[in-house]
Order: C-alpha cells, then sequence, then structure tokens
C-alpha cells in the first residue's frame, strides 16, 4: 500500500502531467464581448444569460483540451466583473474542473493580515462552492499574512502560488529593486518562500504546497527563480499574447521536465477560428508540444 | 457657483470630517460567530439567514454611529468568506451606507496587470452593484498594474488607497527592505505614488484620488508616511484591537487635522455591551474624541 501524498496538489498535478506530457494551464479570463456567443447585445445585456453563456463557453472549451492540459487556472477578476452571475459561473466552472480531473488554480491575488487571510483561506482553500485546489497570493504584506493561506494549503491538501517576478514591464519598479546587502526584492521574497517551504511537507522530488509566479517574459528572472525556489512549483505567465515563447519558460523546469506550469488565456480561448472548442484544443496542442520540444531540447 | 469638484471622493470625505469633525473610519468586517444573533447555530447553519442577520447587525450599527464616522470601510474577505449571501450583502450595506452619506472604501486589497486591472477596477469603482467610493491596492505589482485603477478612480471621481506600510510585524519583510540608494521599499512606493498624484487632479489642498494605507502601528513609519506623500489621504489600519492609540496615529494628520483617516472594526462593531448598536455609538464617539484630543495636543 502506497504511502498517503504528503502535498496532494502537487503530487495530483505532476502524476497528470506525466500521464498526459503536458505543462499547459489553460487560463480562463472570461471577456463576454470577445466572442458572438457570449457578447452581451445578444442577450439585451441579460448578465445572467450572458454568465450562463461563459460557462458554457468555456466548458466546451475544458472538455476539448482537457487531454492536453495539466491544470486550469481561472482569473477571479474577470468572474467578479460580472458580479453574483460571474460567481455562479466561477462555481461551475469548478465542478467541471473537478470532474474532469483537472486542478484548478483560482488566480485572485489575494493578500491581507491575521484573520482576513484566514477568511479569504477558508474562502477557497476550504471545501465550499469556491474551493481551489490553489490560490493565488500577493507577498507584499510579509510572511505573517502569508501563513494562514499556507498553513490552510497544507492542512487541506491545496496549494499556493505566491508572486515573485510577474510578467509586466511594470513589475521591475519593486520586484526588480536591489536590496542593500544581495540581490533583489523578488530575491528576497523566493528565498523567504523557500525557508517557508522547508518547514512543511515535501514531495518524493522535493516540491510542495508553496508554489511561486514567476513571469516567462524574463527569461533570467526564470532561471533565477527556479534556482532559489527548488520546493516550489513555478506558474508562469505571459505565454503567448504576453509575448513568451517555449524556449523563453524552458528554464522554469526542473531536470525531469517538472516543476513547472506555463499559463496561457487568449492565445487558448480566445484563438480565432469558427469553432471555440476545436481552436482551443489545436491551440493547446500546439502549446503542449511547443513546450516539450523546448524543454527537451533545453535538457539535450 | 462653486466649480465642479476635481477629486469628489477626496472633497466630499473631507467636507464631511469638517462638519463632524470626525477621522473615524468604521470597518465592518463581518464575523457571524462573534455575536449571538448572528451566530450560524441560531440559523441552522443557513448562509442565507445568516449573512442577512449580518447586515442588519452592521446596518443598526451604521445607523446609529454615522453622526461620529468620517466614512466606513467593508473588508471584502469577510464577505467573500460567506459566498453568494455574503455579496448580496456586501451590496446592500453599500446602498445603506450611500442613504446615510458615509463614504464607502472597500478594502479588497486587489492587484493584477493590464486587463486583468481593469476588470477589478469596472467591478468595483464604476457604477454597479459592489461599486465603493474608493477601493484599496496592493502595488507589488508595479506602477503600470495600479494604472487602471487610478485611471478609472480619477474618471469617475472615486479613489484608491495603495498599501504601503502595514500594521502587521511581517510588514517588515518586504516593506522595510532597504534599497541600495535611498530609503526602504515603502519609501519606494511613496514616491512613486507621490509622483502619480501629481499627475493627476489634486484638490484645493493638495489631495488627489491616490491615496495610501499606513499601518498605526509604526508611528515612524507614519510620519515618514506623511512626509513623503503630500497628495495622498493616508488610511491608517490598526487602531484599538490591533494596538494603537490615537497618540500613535496623531502623526499621520496634516496641520489642519485632515489628510488621514483612522480604521478601526472590532472595538467598534463588536465593543461589547448588550446593545451593539448603542455600543458602536459609544465606541464611534469615544474614538472620535480621542483622536480629536489627540491631534490638537500633538499641534498645540
Amino acid at each position: 500500500m502506497p504511502d498517503a501524498p504528503r502535498t496532494p496538489f502537487v503530487e495530483a498535478l505532476h502524476a497528470r502531467m506525466e500521464a498526459l506530457g503536458t505543462a499547459v494551464c489553460m487560463g480562463i479570463d472570461p471577456r463576454p464581448h470577445a466572442h458572438p456567443t457570449t457578447h452581451p447585445d445578444r442577450f439585451g445585456g441579460d448578465g445572467a444569460q450572458v454568465a450562463k453563456a461563459v460557462t458554457a463557453y468555456h466548458r466546451a472549451q475544458l472538455e476539448a483540451a482537457a487531454d492536453h492540459l495539466a491544470c486550469v487556472k481561472f482569473q477571479a477578476a474577470f468572474f467578479e466583473r460580472l458580479g453574483i452571475p460571474g460567481w455562479i459561473a466561477l462555481a461551475q466552472l469548478l465542478v467541471d474542473a473537478k470532474a474532469l480531473g483537472l486542478p484548478a488554480i483560482l488566480d485572485a491575488k489575494r493578500g491581507d493580515v491575521g484573520s482576513t487571510a484566514e477568511a479569504y483561506a477558508d474562502a477557497y482553500l476550504r471545501d465550499g462552492p469556491f474551493a481551489a485546489d490553489a490560490l493565488t497570493l500577493n507577498p507584499y504584506l510579509g510572511m505573517d499574512a502569508l501563513e494562514p493561506f499556507v498553513a490552510t494549503a497544507e492542512a487541506e491538501g491545496r496549494g499556493v502560488f505566491v508572486l515573485v517576478r510577474t510578467s509586466n514591464p511594470g513589475g521591475a519598479d519593486l520586484q526588480d529593486l536591489a536590496v542593500a546587502g544581495d540581490g533583489s526584492v523578488a530575491d528576497r521574497v523566493a528565498d523567504l518562500l523557500t525557508a517557508r517551504a522547508r518547514e512543511g511537507p515535501l514531495d518524493a522530488r522535493g516540491y510542495g504546497p508553496v508554489g511561486a509566479v514567476v513571469g516567462g517574459t524574463h527569461p533570467d528572472a526564470l532561471a533565477r527563480a527556479r534556482a532559489r525556489l527548488p520546493h516550489a512549483i513555478l506558474l508562469v505567465p505571459g505565454y503567448g499574447a504576453q509575448g513568451a515563447t517555449a524556449e523563453d519558460v524552458a528554464a522554469a523546469f526542473d531536470a525531469r521536465g517538472g516543476g513547472a506550469i506555463v499559463a496561457a488565456s487568449r492565445s487558448l480561448t480566445h484563438a480565432g477560428g469558427d469553432d471555440p472548442r476545436e481552436s482551443a484544443r489545436a491551440a493547446a496542442a500546439a502549446m503542449q508540444h511547443a513546450l516539450r520540444d523546448a524543454v527537451r531540447a533545453r535538457g539535450a
């Protein structure tokens, strides 16, 4: 009888990545105006009908593309903009992801102190209609503010992804500041996360529930983060529409081709073509293969 | 005929502060378990009834205490934890605040890049059921990530409050790091905010829609922030239950006794006593007078 998983989210994610040979994370950022079938004009602006159409649009894409996906990432902001119907859409798509066996990350970039952090962790990392397998977090408030999230993720077998270096140009404003002594602010965040990860459970390969977000548009930052964050799955945004290539993001992976997932949203879910399902499937497959080739070329 | 306000949120806030002689910001952080009238056991765990009771509890407190309040701050996490009924409660309390003439801050500490930041700004800074007069933001992603929020606040006559130095001990992890060259990370954030404020509208006293959050538990940090952020209303958490006194927070105010609001949650809304309305009113009045005395003593 195998041991119980010590870090269920990470182990399930890696198992799926190996079984399917993919590191693609489909980003679901509902933009109703971006497709005729979900356009508010079609529904006279009725928000509930728009949200229902958005749910159907993305559900069909998840079903069509699932075999090419390591996981799915829901961007909270786009659901929140749709109000209550948006929250219902999010709850329904979380159920759909679960039915497909797709680990689900809620990209909400939350962060607050003490009992407020606990309230967010309760909302998104404990069983309930909005529970995800992992949640993205903002580290600006410090490690004591992250702790309620990390502790909940550990207790619930879930995960967190903490922002280290983001993919936008302005990410440099704070994250790249040189700290007196050594390294950048982002390096300091990475080191604090690594220290915390070592206090918690790690799987057989050394990964734990404390992941990190590192943008794919800065390959140097990615290589630094990979080295400084040996226990963190890296969630890498910036692929596709934001400009990062498969070669750019290859540095995020470990020697076995694991330890990283690469997110793309618009280039998968609004890839053009007549059929959004087939477009999403084809785009996910192409991204899967591009990533695999780039990671192999780097390892060779 | 007076000129149209250039920064409607700031001008309305200052007008109310002067008319009533108060800088108290009542923090509404719904904790259903904290009072018998809202306790989930009373409703067999029915979340909709719990949220309804929470709404009634805090509405009554706002009505009772309004004359002592400069504004109200709703902590998003505690509403989000209640799920859909929590969002309905938030929408209803935002309507209540408006009916009372109380400027409402949504303390959601959001932050993301590009079109995602726009989605959050649309949700909380444009007219709609969850529109607040101002929104709290996290600066870790840099100024280009804050820009959609600031631009929306300017266009809509609303405001933002950006985290600079938070009141928790771990705030030091990043915010107090010494930056090569000069000052701390928090100082750098303050300077970037001041530069951005100078590009936008300012009222007759020099205040604009870009406010800042600076914890009250660090009087030195508060004095530094006041000096570095001449155009920012300071939102000061940490009073009361978190340990800051009226004397500690007096440094947040300008020479005219304006430019800052001081938030307290538990010490106002769960002040004990038989009647939560009267307890909230009395606690708000006591805090109003303590702040006024401390600011006067400092100016004398």
